[in-house]
Formats: structure tokens, sequence, C-alpha cells
């Protein structure tokens, strides 16, 4: 399996999260990489294609917000990372917003994903991972491989941050390749938590299925999106597909769901598979609750594998530190 | 002038809100009422009507929601105030969420209103306070009435929390006098900070006016409403007036304002005016930055006077604490 990462990623490093009514030590740490790298051995450094391939998926706006948001949040005598405290749930319009706390809350919908001064490079070096990983798939080098991304992609929308997320690494990809002439792609995400970044991205867009299996939105992250009756609009329409799962479940139930995934892939027949990969479905993550093990990773990938697609693995989640080499070592030994 | 309060309403004092980053003391505390009390002498005690006129605003779930939020946030094994961190900025649509997180963002927009033990209780009694002072003007026993209540509730929607308000006081009153028979009510809102919460409430609503004068929100809270270029729809097309105006107004360029809004109210007719009066339109408000001296809330209030109709003043915003007393005590003067 080839493998990609840029070191660049590590410098993202957000000190807290809001959570509990308070703040607590951000999960989603450079330790994540590098344990997977430890794992893993070396990767290959992805090139830099510049941002063009960044603003089909995100807008011009937002971009510009994300690069320069920490330098505006100095410029306005505050130390520390840049987060947002109110957001725009009703009646949600482009608007021009003079103050960095207004952009904040304009461009995200949490405060758990802070602005650090390292944010934007970080996320950008991981989107050029992605872009990398994603080339052997094209020329028909290769039928899979890996972009090790840090900070995770799925939460972010076309316009947003939120959920550790700045940019949505797996859907660049995924546009990347359709305007690299694939005239259908599919994203499937495994992940604990809803993809509605990804969701939301391609939500009226007909040449990219996005299916997610996760924890239901009704008790976990993201809440508000990855409900079962949400299956796309427009052009999109039965494009999107949600299988939410209860706590606690297990590989039987997971396999259920991850086979419904697959017949509803294979339908569609794309000519390219993007796979976001999460490993907070493992049984011991401190903020997740599903009860997959390191061993039932092979069988996850397996199935997916013989859809017999070329496959771009990207990574989203996983915060048991200590085990997310092996996870993802397990995951990947399945293709 | 008829002055109206409950002591219930001092117990709600959350400790800290999100801001810059990180929390902050709360800004509304209770010495805010305590010092308007010390300046006003004795206000009569409000009667309880109950719950009905609080639900032809709010929704039922949103009033259920805060009055269990804080219990349901301690079965969850949380301490201190109930807080949300997500939000649904995106396809916001009702939802069955089963966890209090959830529920706190699907309830609110910032992260600066906190849901204590006491919170419910207190803007309980605020509604009624203000449904109260409203009685005498209904049956014409009085020309004005003065309701001090706290929390404030301007920018409380029909189903959201934010702005330190939980329950729209104004925007009760303003409901309960349509209900009683005045087929038109204006409501002026000259807080420092947008009415977003009534806004909404009365968006298409003919029979209720809403105008605001306030600070830009391209600079200030909340930022994502109270534009110049939203008018109302449906049957509520142009009844609802924004003057948004720039830090560091000062009265000549606030009475200019301030005589657009009378000219739209006069031509709107209304039997009966409710007053969002927010106190931190003063020159020395720690949280606002208009130049409103307390010698100009008599000049301001006898303009709004002047429209001759039965009006009632809803106590806001204002938190430059010291002088918070005097400055309601001059603005009443007014009238
Ligand atoms: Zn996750
Ligand atoms: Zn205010």
């Amino acid at each position: 399996m080839l493998k990609y990462f840029d070191p660049r990623q590590l410098a993202h490093a957000p000190l807290q999260e809001m959570h509990n009514g308070g703040w607590a030590d951000h999960a989603e740490k450079p330790s994540r990489a590098e344990i997977v790298l430890g794992q893993l051995g070396d990767c290959a450094a992805p090139k830099d294609v510049g941002r063009a391939p960044l603003a089909r998926v995100h807008t011009a706006d937002y971009l510009d917000f994300l690069e320069n948001a920490h330098d505006r949040w100095r410029d306005a005598g505050r130390t520390g990372d840049a987060v947002g405290y109110t957001w725009p749930v009703v009646q949600r319009r482009p608007l021009k917003l003079d103050r960095i706390d207004a952009q904040l809350g304009r461009y995200s919908y949490d405060a758990g994903t802070p602005i650090t001064a390292d944010t934007w490079d970080a996320a950008y070096w991981g989107a050029q991972t992605a872009l990398t990983a994603l080339q052997p798939l094209l020329i028909g080098e290769a039928r899979t491989s890996f972009a090790l991304c840090r900070p995770p992609g799925h939460h972010a929308g076309a316009d947003y941050l939120g959920g550790y997320c700045y940019l949505n690494n797996a859907a660049i990809a995924a546009r990347a390749a359709t305007d690299a002439g694939h005239p259908r792609v599919a994203i499937i995400d495994v992940d604990y938590h809803h993809g509605n970044g990804t969701q939301d991205i391609f939500w009226d867009a007909g040449d990219v299925f996005f299916a997610s299996i996760h924890a239901d939105p009704a008790t976990d992250y993201p809440f508000y999106w990855g409900h079962a009756d949400e299956t796309g609009e427009g052009a999109g329409r039965d494009t999107t597909l949600n299988l939410p799962l209860p706590r606690g479940t297990r590989l039987p139930a997971y396999l259920e769901a991850l086979d419904r995934v697959i017949g509803a892939v294979a339908k569609f027949a794309p000519g390219l598979i993007i796979v976001s990969f999460g490993a907070d479905t493992f049984e011991e993550d401190p903020i997740s609750h599903f009860k997959i093990a390191e061993a039932d990773y092979p069988i996850i990938a397996d199935r997916i594998a013989k859809l017999g697609r070329p496959t771009l693995v990207v990574m989203e989640g996983g915060y048991a530190v200590d085990a997310l080499g092996r996870n993802v070592e397990a995951f990947l030994s399945g293709f």
C-alpha cells in the first residue's frame, strides 16, 4: 500500500476544546499521526499542487478566512487559539462582517475546533497529502493508497470548520478525481462520527456518492446531521446514505450496515472509492462508544476491497492514541 | 410610573461566559437588578398568570427544554452551569435528540448564556413581571409602566436562548397585548445590541412592528442579525426596521435614527408601544461602544413618549452596574 504524509501537519496543536461546560484537553493531538508513522514506517511526501483543488470544494472566502484567522485574532489583541462564541443558527446568509469573532462564528459550527498559528499550514499539507495519494490511482499505477491526514477533514464543509476539521481532505480528493475524468466517485465514511461536512459538500451533487456508518446523531456528535432520512437533494437525490448505529455496536451489526453500504456503492458503480477511515470505532476509544476490535478492522477493509475499485484511504479520527498505529495498520492490511 | 419586579429573578447567576477564546466573568449579574431597585425604590410584585402567554411566543418544546435543562445536565453527570458546544448552523430542522449537549446546541446560538439551576425560575418571573406590568395599560389605568426584567429577553427567539436571554419578555408582552385586542403593537428596541430574538419572533407577523437602533452587527454582537436589509417577510414584510449605527455614536446621530423610528412607528399607528430598554448604550458600558450620557436618556424617552401611546418599558441590557440605577431612572423620567 502506498503511504503519504507531510510532517508540517504536526505543527497544528490546539490546547483545549469546549466540552461538558468547560475546557478539556484537545483530543486531536499531533501524537496521533506520530504513532501511526511509527507503526507504518516511511511515508512519501506530498507534492504541492497549490490551492486550486482546495477551492473546488471550499469557498474562496472560507479559505482566506482560514489562512488569516489567527493573524486577525492576534491583531485584535487576543492570545492563544482563535475560537468562536456565537453562531448564525437562524437565516444564515453571506454577510460582510468586520470582526474576527463574527467570522469565527460565521465559518464554524462548534467551540471545539480552535485555529492556531499553525492550523492553515497543517491543514493545507493534509489536503496536499490526500491529493498526492490520489495520483497513482488516477493514472493506474496503484490500486490502493493511504493518506495520513491530520487534522482530519470530514466534519469541514464548503465554508465551515468544526469537529477538529478544517479542510475536507476526502472531499477535495473526490472532487479532484471527478475533475480528472471519473464520472462517478464514492466516499465510504467509516469514522465513528457522521461526516457531515462531506455530506453537505456533495448534498446536491450527483457524481459523488456519500455513504456513512456512524453513531446515531441523536446521542453522538455532530447531532444535527447524519440522521437516516438525510438522502440528498436535487441532482444528489439518493446519493447520500446514512446508517446510524447505536452505542455499543459490535462487528456483526457493523458488517450488516457495511453490506448495505457496499450494495449501494456497487449499484452506483463508481470508478474510484475514497474511504474516510476513523479508528474511533475502536472499543477503547476515549470519546466514542462502538465495540470494534483491532482484529475487526481487516474484515471491514476486506469487504470494501472486494468492491474491486481503486481505493484511497484518508485518515479521519481515532483518539485511543496508543492503539492508533496498530488499528490503522490492521485496517490497511485488509486491502 | 408604575414599576414591577420579582426578587426570584435574582437567583439566576451564571458564573462564566465564553469570550475572547476563553471564559470571562458573566456580565449579566444579579446586582444589575439590585442597583436599579435601590434607585427606584419599591416595585410591585407580579401576578402569576401561568405558562400560556409564554407559549404564545415560545415553542412548547423549548419551554420544556429550558425548564428541565439543568436537571438533565446534572443527570448526565455534569457540574456547574449547562452550556452548549456545537450548533446546527446548516439545515436546522426539528430533530429528536437524546443528549443534553445536543439539545443545548439545538436551543441556543451562543456559548455565553449558561443555564443554571435557577434560570427557569428567574426567567419565568421576569416574563410574569412584564405581563403584570402590561395589565394597567391594557385596561387604561395607566399610560406608562416599567418591568424590571432580569435576565433580559430580546435575544431569545421562539425556540432558542442566547445573549444572556432565555424568555423574550418584550415579545411575550407584545403578543399578550394583541391577544387582548390591540390590532397593532410596536416594539422599539433601544438596547445597544440588536434584538434578534424579537425580530425573529415577529419576522412574518403583520401586527407587531419591530424597530431597533443598535450597534452595527458587522462589528458587534449578535453579528448575524440586525443588518439594515432585514425588513421582514410575508405578512410581516416592512414591519421590521433596523437602524445600525457605528461605534462611537453620540446623542445627535442617535436622535436622527430615533426620529426615523418614531416616524415609522407613528405611520404603523400602534395602540400600544413596548420599549426594550438597554442602558448599554451608556458611554461607560464595559462591553459596548456608544457614547450616550446619563443626561441623554430623558431626551430619548421624551421622543418616544411624544408618540402618545400607552407604553410599557421592559428592561434589557446595561452592564455599567454602578451607573445602571441612575441611567434607568433618567430614562423613565422622560415619560
Ligand atoms: Zn470521529
Ligand atoms: Zn445589550
